[in-house]
């Protein structure tokens, strides 16, 4: 693959689009950032990594809660008052990650709104993975042993986390069809499926490139 | 191709949904149907084709419009009062035909709520086609002649129509990923790619398929 790409992907829980990112990012033999993101930024940021992956792709909650994280940790020398939301904070430290990632070279990189960070990166292709919930039930026993009568709940807890933090931080409604290059339920490809379509995307997306030169 | 396929296209207006469905019907030699089914849904019933295209993709707006309607239609051996709307009566005529087109072998089909029409059907694959504003602005004043000053309130004004048909008759939201099976941008694919990408899920569906055999 010579031409730039970089492919965002945003997944409901269960639907193994992290997966699907992992085996893509190893078939395009580019590097995939999910949870190191978080990483990067606590790091760079000279901050908690515990509070970081706490905040990780969570919407901020209410002031109150922001203050007193927020004085815990940064200290006196910033007026809690005055202080942004720590979720806020992450969001903006991880921001700054997504597009030094992205501009070093192609990737994959899951969740954390990188498709609206990079909404005007010519290169980006969103990604939206989603999957019959039944598929998704047998998918988070297996893969994240969780006890088979909590699973459902699970679900939906985490799909709702994921929905919020989205809305707030892009305005957009996650899974809106519209606002994604493309969107693939993953109950009906599989893993290596989805991965292929997501192949055949990038392809066609280059040759109507060429087209259009 | 071998197996059976029903692929049902639903599309914003101008994102070259329908010429998406004409090039994939050709290449995999199957017939599509669009108007046409409201034709045979007419012919079938005996029933006017001006009236049956006038309600076609449209929602009931109102009960005096469908007694009104429905007693010039009928005639007055059915109690305009008990009468159903006459979009209703257009939308289960075509659910007739769709279920006997879909039943006869692999076919495209274009809007019309045939995906949820054909919703058990294991070989249907439903895709939603959308596309970036100013390429569908251009598409439609290329394509269907229309004034550059009006475009956008067409567009506007078809997709609200046919978000409302895909509500009332379906109860789920139109456009909202987790409801198909395939979304595209066409305006990252161009029509050539968007069907060689319809073909890839396909493709890989059947390999999903036997895998799981």
């Amino acid at each position: 693959m010579s031409k730039k790409v970089i492919i965002t992907i945003d997944r409901q829980y269960g639907s193994g689009g992290r997966a699907i990112g992992e085996q893509l990012a190893k078939d395009l033999g580019i590097p995939l950032y999910d949870k190191e993101i978080s990483q990067m930024a606590a790091e760079k940021n000279g901050m908690s990594k515990e509070v970081f992956e706490k905040a990780d792709e969570t919407a901020a909650s209410s002031l109150l809660y922001s203050v007193v994280t927020g004085a815990y940790m940064f200290g006196n020398h910033v007026s809690p008052a005055l202080d942004l939301p720590i979720n806020d904070k992450v969001f903006i430290a991880q921001t700054e990650i997504i597009k030094t990632l992205a501009h070093k070279g192609s990737c994959v990189i899951v969740g954390r709104c990188a498709d609206y960070i990079l909404r005007n990166d010519p290169d980006m292709i969103n990604v939206f993975i989603h999957a019959y919930l039944p598929s998704r039930i047998e998918r988070a026993i297996k893969e994240y042993d969780l006890p088979p009568e909590k699973v459902e709940m699970q679900i939906s807890k985490i799909d709702k986390k994921r929905g919020n933090y989205y809305h707030y931080y892009t305005g957009e409604k996650w899974g809106n069809a519209i606002h994604y290059k493309l969107c693939i339920d993953s109950s009906v490809l599989g893993i290596e499926g989805s991965v292929a379509v997501i192949k055949a995307f990038i392809e066609n997306k280059d040759k109507e490139n060429r087209h259009k030169k």
